[in-house]
């Protein structure tokens, strides 16, 4: 259970500054209007309706892979404040960071629409993956600041669930990366791969859910 | 009531992944954001200010069906969570896709009020009534998912609250199914559905809250 | 206090559906995010910077005028929550609708800002007026369906509060109509009423704040 | 700890309006809001992307800037809190007036955006100062209306933390207006003042962070 009122033993320490749960409401906030604002992106242009609403698949496909992306952020972000019993001024300022990054999403995922259909879609790939690799090297370095030395974690912390979190956060950067690469060579397969981490994370941990409940 | 911190027992098998309160706020931050995105898409055009105005009502009468949708979607969501004790990751991930759905009304929600004065409703009325039948596909997979064999409830979850929601979501898919494909006979028949399921909600909402308080 | 969880006494009589921390944190994220939304209405347009930012001087007050009545909307809105015990399904629809013309308030708000130098005022001040004076209205329906018989309030609400509520509530709507009713005779001295109501509450919310610390 | 109820002995004296909590509830919305939308405004124009996303780089500059500004006061905003009690109405309406100001912040963000490249600077630069440099003010009205006599604190309200309170939030009025009067004489020396300002908070809150963890 996270800590709320640790005020008192650490005021002079400067960590009293700010509850877990405040910054779960903030962050929260945050993961939200990203997503929401999403939609305002998908547009039709003038011309036969029916034929525009086909035409803007590309719109639909982005909307939907960055509104699950940020979603699966939000669930990997949440995991670990199961883990953490206080935050330091740090930690805070590296999570404001990594939000900022969170909150960019929409505008890669606009470039992303545009181009998709023909158009100049390298730029707009390579924008889109920088965007998602730096998400996921903030969000490392958010865990690994809390966990090293168990800084900022629960004192009854599970061991495993602590070394599970590093196992699985620590390949995002380099999938990411590796995916971003790609529009070097295909820009195409590149926003296919996007695709696909995102609806492998989403098999994986539905069957991983399922196998343990 | 919500059980909020199961971590301990339940640390092991990958369910202390987040509290069903942090589901909530995130869902209702995604409910308050899209409903009130909506007014984004309220514009008048050049012109006589006065005839503009009275023009645009499709644009007040999309707006006030969409919100209110919302709202009823946001009210039987919360009513679900009342019976739940904790979440899985395959619960998480349908909330998330489920939001995705929901974040989408507002683009339908511009097209009907684009088209209702004339132009193409057709393809407007079965975009709007093609994502209100997904919302509420996902809303019975997100709530069959929780209360076969009792996987997410609480252990004292009312059998009658329990079959009385499964009773009233049931439906909810067939009759914007058929709204929605009314729109290939009348796509103004169709939107003029839309908002008698609306209204028809409230009013029998009002009338058994009132018969029961 | 609020009670969160009355749901065993209840259950029965359909009012378990929702706790009022719910429901104020939905309403929260509306109000929040329709005053936040006023800024995307500020806008420069091309020329000069510096004449521009001078000349677009309505906007600012529409602006503030706009947000600090979203603002007071708020504090009143929590202010009914004080006194209430449990919500059931006639309140949470009424809730609901007064929340649809709160988000409604950035469309006129827009108008007064484009018409206020010149232009047409007079249906913009109306229709500005109108969605204030609605919104008095449901607010005052929220409240007295929540207070007529005790029907929702705390068994220990403080009789001298909610007189006091009804007291400052009732007179919103004919202060607002009366205001709005001036456009047709004056549209400017009307949307000079609706920034006079505002300051003076703040003035007369601020003297007895400080009159009674 | 934060008290969320003190209606009881309070009631009589108007102070029962709101518990901090919601209030910090309500300010997350409007910080977490004005920092997502700032994202609406990095756009690309037509030509070359690639082209164009590198010369969009103010865009990008403006919005990391804007974005942890908002985050730093979101932080500053909390530290206030937990040394607050009990709010009063003068609080809440110094509050909103606070958050009117900071909700704001993306409409000279645009400016400085557009202006950076050559273009009219000046007004851009002295807009935005002015904006930060009222938000430093309420910043300060706000937490010395609170702490002055103690009237809205803990009374177990740490005296070093409260004195470090005051002096470190002095200083930032007469700092945003010295950077926002040098655009009188170097529009580009004042936007880059608010670069360096934002980034030596950082740099001190972390190094500060970690000292004392």
């Amino acid at each position: 259970m996270l800590v709320m009122d640790e005020a008192a033993p650490e005021s002079s320490s400067g960590t009293s500054l700010m509850s877990p749960s405040r910054l779960e409401t903030f962050s929260d906030g945050v993961f939200a209007i990203a997503a929401t604002l999403l939609i305002l992106d998908v547009r039709v242009g003038v011309g036969d309706l029916g034929t525009n609403l086909r035409h803007i698949w590309p719109s639909y496909a982005a909307y939907a892979v960055s509104f699950l992306t940020i979603g699966i952020i939000w669930i990997n972000h949440h995991r670990v404040f199961t883990q953490i019993r206080h935050v330091d001024r740090t930690f805070l300022l590296v999570n404001v960071a990594f939000l900022m990054v969170v909150a960019f999403i929409p505008f890669p995922t606009r470039l992303i629409a545009a181009q998709l259909r023909g158009g100049d879609l390298e730029p707009a790939a390579l924008t889109y993956g920088a965007t998602l690799t730096t998400t996921a090297i903030f969000f490392n370095v958010l865990w690994f600041y809390a966990a090293s030395g168990h800084r900022l974690l629960r004192s009854d912390a599970d061991p495993r669930v602590v070394s599970g979190i590093s196992r699985s956060y620590l390949p995002g950067p380099f999938i990411y990366l590796a995916a971003t690469l790609t529009a070097l060579v295909s820009p195409t397969a590149s926003v296919v791969l996007f695709g696909v981490i995102t609806v492998f994370y989403i098999v994986e941990s539905s069957v991983f859910g399922r196998s343990t409940a």
